[in-house]
């Protein structure tokens, strides 16, 4: 299957990579040619524009930032929207809201091709290790025919629902990180105030209950002091505002998510919205200083 | 080593099993002989008090409902403490908070034993496993003395600090444990309530960052609408009153975690506090209810 890429960004050049490993004829295209010398190198064909890797291929990825970039690379006489084929699928990859993405695969059918709304979670070392979880929301066949392209990227490839349900399982997914970060830093931050060593309670919770993979990860970061992202902490205001639609749509309550995002509100107008998430952390740290 | 029990309940007596299992000589007291029929077929040694059970042993294990019930075992006549053995251990694995641990750590001490608080965090099934987390609070000597009592019992042993900070420590795990199920609640009823599967989502999760214990296990529980405990709702809230003292002593904020005892809280008040924690996913179709 000819596969075009676009967005070759921290995520998206590994995945890439991995499609050329697996066998797919890839081509991409990026506003920076020069950024594209490794892909080029290993194979991958170079197009000017959306518009030309639309033309190129039967199924076209996208692992754009967001809904804005997106947006831009669909549209326009050079855009992908303008080059794609008949029956072609696109694969969005992005973050997006369930309602933008229903919107783009709409644009998709009306030009007789097939969109899926695929995000993903697990990181760099995800995209790296091809181990991604991969969320997809759009029609069987379409599924069906991009599974050995989602396999090359992921691990726990799941088809979710229809158009938009990839987004909203994205946006569950969010949602427990977020507060689970904030539950490994308050208990983390209970015990420090308690006067216990929290490294301690962190490696003596592991295999119980409260044992996680934000617990080993993250747990490990805020006791380290290692706020290198990994996940931005200011993203995850983009997954708040993807909830709060579903919530202002549904009129469910969900007191928990609300604190957790909250905290994330307030560490970025801290200025700490470019570490990683775990930052959150530091929070307590700001109170304890406020005390002396 | 001679080990006494006392409090062979749900959990109790898989780890009085466990110890006899292990080798060593263990002596026992229930208010109800005919309950331990099982262990003293077993061999091991019925004695008719808890103060029997201290003149007999040199580690005594309790694993009590909590403190009320373990207060009544400690103190009067035919107490723990009447019969308590100079250098003796005591190992209290029933949860209390970390000033009772303490209090009932200087009571030992003035009769020249030694007190360890060890609660534990598995359930029944880690009891039944020799699988459970345990955490100490006390003297290294004293946890040196009882590690290998421990170990027959537990997987993960960790001294977490002085007398009471395994009660922190616990008190740090429950949190985690609220929290996270409150979140995987709060996030399969987004799903639902945005018309997608939950039980997708919850498979789509797995091995991704929300991925953790309480998604696969209380997750399960609440799309099976399975809420046998396990563990009762009512329970968190004395792991909520223990936090809240840790909260009023030192002045910390924890917005997400009162916001998830406020809602096992809200489940206690409707009837609920009998099942499992898992139930807290029933409040989302309270409310669906309601709209109707």
């Amino acid at each position: 299957m000819r596969v075009g890429f676009i967005g070759t960004g921290i995520m998206g050049k590994p995945m890439a990579h991995n499609l050329l490993r697996a066998g797919f004829a890839v081509s991409v295209h990026n506003r920076s040619r020069s950024r594209l010398a490794d892909l080029i190198s290993e194979g991958a064909a170079w197009m000017d524009s959306p518009r030309a890797v639309a033309a190129a291929s039967e199924l076209i990825v996208t692992m754009l930032p967001g809904w804005a970039e997106f947006e831009a690379v669909l549209v326009g006489s050079d855009g992908l929207l303008a080059g794609i084929r008949p029956g072609a699928i696109h694969l969005s990859m992005e973050t997006v809201s369930p309602g933008q993405a229903r919107r783009a695969a709409v644009m998709l059918q009306e030009l007789g091709a097939h969109g899926l709304d695929a995000p993903v979670s697990g990181g760099e070392q995800g995209a790296i290790d091809a181990s991604l979880a991969i969320m997809v929301g759009g029609a069987q066949e379409a599924f069906d025919v991009a599974l050995p392209v989602l396999q090359a990227m992921g691990r726990n490839v799941i088809r979710i629902g229809p158009s938009g349900a990839g987004q909203i399982a994205k946006a569950c997914n969010q949602l427990i990180v977020a507060v689970t970060i904030e539950a490994v830093a308050e208990a983390l931050a209970l015990a420090r105030a308690a006067g216990v060593d929290p490294a301690n309670v962190r490696r003596a919770l592991a295999g119980g209950f409260a044992d996680s993979r934000i617990l080993q990860d993250h747990g490990r970061r805020m006791l380290d002091g290692d706020y290198l992202p990994g996940g931005q902490a200011k993203h995850h205001l983009k997954d708040r505002a993807v909830v709060e639609e579903i919530v202002a749509a549904t009129g469910i309550d969900l007191p928990v998510a609300e604190a957790a995002f909250a905290r994330i509100a307030t560490l970025v107008e801290r200025g700490r919205g470019e570490l990683d998430h775990s930052a959150l952390f530091t929070l307590f740290s700001d109170d304890a200083a406020r005390e002396l």
